[in-house]
């Protein structure tokens, strides 16, 4: 069984990016932002409607706050800001998927964010006490083999270990940055072949050549790559083929 | 019985602004800016956890979109901007109040937002619409007599009338415009004896001279009124002298 | 002889919009968002450095500050907010005007802006003080047969009057609301032949029939009507054909 | 002969700070925010208003984009989103000096842009191109010792070096962090004689009890330092007392 995920409500104000309703159909759970680097009250409804309409499982895609950088750039936030940065994106998120008779139940970090906190520990835990002290039993979405990892578990935080189909890794098991060449997959073949080793924990070919076996619970498509929605297609439709369930980890 | 309200968490970032914890310690309700015309997410975490600690109840003050103009310029928003609006502000501030171990109980227009409403059905029915859409029951503190009560209460909606020991009234039971001579009560002792007069229903004398006979089931005490904390610490004084109870209307 | 002007520079961080590159190599001036709808520094920067590379006039598009309402919903500002707003928003551009050895020439009201100021003499002459204190001669591009138009030429400003290819017009002569129907010409031809009309003084068809000679020194073309670079391009080439001289007003 | 210099116009719409209008009896130079970290386009005019007709002269304090962290937290931009975003604050604030009859002579970087750029000579050098590109010959106002002051010299822009009578140092000549003891000299007495020893060259003793000599052109006198105001007029009334000039480095 695995969860295949997607960054949506991406657009801001009379601003579109990436093609939502589409990828709504292909993914079991939406990471939708909530207005620190992307998303706006109107954006973040209509997300959380066409995600519960299809039983989409939802996530606030939390950020720094840094709308003209797209939450892409690394800020120095305290602990304490982090936490009730959190905290307000969440609840923000929340009140639409009450509108809409649904909840949500995980959190991922967005961007420079995600980045910064999977090997500071000190950062993690602010994000485990804002999932913690809002309740709900709020899962996070990340890359699984991490500090930060370990740090939320110890929390009791369930986390969600997060593969990426469209994605190049290093030997380490962390993503290509994306300047590098390899950084990015966009042959939606090769993609969905390496979501479906990712899935059943067959090994793939890090950037230097070796192999490198990663687990995970859910795979991330990136709407931004270009042919984001035809990948989701061809992953979903690879790993049906192969009898591997696509279903919601949550 | 009546209930005492300021407008609270108004500071921002490294501004700070009221004297939040002082007029914590009067009133019964606490009407709680949500990042649209002030507050941030730790500014609204601080005024949270100061209102649960002394059981006071909260509110969410929401706003139009204007920091820069703390939320006291009319904007032309649609009604469905305005519910996902109000949706968002309540929705963060939530988040908060599930750290602290409270809820919101209310919501109160704030600034132009406040105004603007009174007289606009087709307003007062989107706000009614993100809060019956929200769920959990959440009062509406406003002007009582308005064409806004009523759009509200055709929805199911509570409405809370509110009147204002510190502002003059004109002979339509509005408030004196503020740059009006009239528009404030600076002299705690003559707001507190107008702030009785109201909550015991008794005539009020506008700023024609006519008597005015207000209904009321809270009393504002404007947090930036000169001399706030004074004001509000006389009114209580006044009420509970005279043998009017103060209590949370929630 | 007669310019044509563009709305360009409307990107915003990771949000695109606009063909700024093709649009610049038809029209002879360009109005650059300056970050108060539209445009950050960076969006900015790029835009005056196409604009300047071809030779084309810059303007200030200058609006309310509504980023997440692309300044299309009206706003109370005072007219001492409004000539700090505009002196701002002009002062920035600027800068990446002499970063790329050119100059402002002109302000141009953005979405509810210029439609509020149309009637407005209070507001147009805020913004006639803006600019006469900023000084260097700036013109202002806007419907040439209005009150403002007229407060403006009180103040000594120079009004360049804007003609519209692209949309329809009422009996009064202004625009046709845009979510009415007849508010956009959508077909390149037709769009183009009401240009080369409007350039020469021939009278045009309002939306209820009637005609109405419209004085223009400027056409312009939205950039965010389908087809607008074709519209510009077949535009051009018609007032070429028939020996109209698109030249910049400045 | 010194300069003083203290940073003004970080007021934010409702939220007032600072004592602009008494410090600017005092100092000689203005560090006014241009509204990335403070000041909004009112409060920036004021400024300006108030210390050209006091002559006194005018530098653009310019700020990472984060006005909730009042621009004291690190981010990481890019070379060419500092080169914009300087660009972008410079010219806003030229439109006031424009409107006031007086000009921008220098540029000083806020908070944590101030402190990261000390050590970074590629960030120094987009600030230096920024600059440059800019024209007018606009000095920048910094610590004197740092291979960002050697970077901005190798671009031909004019270093003036800053001393801060208010503050502790290290024995490397560094700001002792504003957490840690030490950091803030509160004792106006003391601290005008710190003025006055940096001044004339004399030596200060480190937090740690060295000696230390620091060059200085301009005293930095901290706007938001308690009793700054009186700071400013003793250690104006010391240096004049003892013969050494109080005028502005431009």
């Amino acid at each position: 069984v695995i969860d295949i995920n997607a960054d949506l409500g991406e657009s801001f104000g009379a601003w579109t990016m990436g093609a939502d309703e589409a990828l709504l159909d292909q993914v079991t759970s939406a990471n939708i932002a909530c207005g620190f680097h992307a998303g706006d009250p109107r954006t973040m409804d209509a997300a959380v409607a066409m995600a519960a309409r299809r039983g989409v499982t939802i996530g606030a895609h939390v950020s720094y706050p840094d709308l003209v950088g797209f939450g892409r750039r690394s800020m120095k936030v305290s602990p304490a800001e982090l936490i009730t940065d959190v905290l307000y994106q969440i609840g923000a998120l929340e009140a639409f998927c009450r509108r809409h008779g649904t909840q949500i139940r995980y959190v991922k970090a967005h961007g420079a964010l995600y980045n910064d906190m999977a090997d500071d520990k000190q950062m993690a835990a602010a994000l485990g006490q804002a999932i913690t002290s809002y309740g709900g039993g709020l899962a996070v979405l990340m890359m699984g083999g991490s500090p930060a990892a370990d740090a939320l578990r110890d929390q009791g935080v369930r986390v969600v270990r997060e593969g990426f189909a469209d994605r190049g890794y290093t030997a380490a098991g962390r993503l290509v940055p994306r300047r590098q060449p390899g950084a990015l997959l966009t042959d939606p073949a090769e993609a969905a072949e390496r979501g479906w080793r990712i899935a059943t924990g067959a090994a793939i070919a890090a950037d230097d050549g070796t192999e490198l076996v990663l687990g995970a619970d859910s795979l991330c498509v990136h709407g931004d790559t270009p042919g984001a929605v035809e990948l989701a297609r061809e992953l979903r439709a690879l790993l049906t083929a192969r009898e591997v369930e696509v279903a919601p980890f949550a």
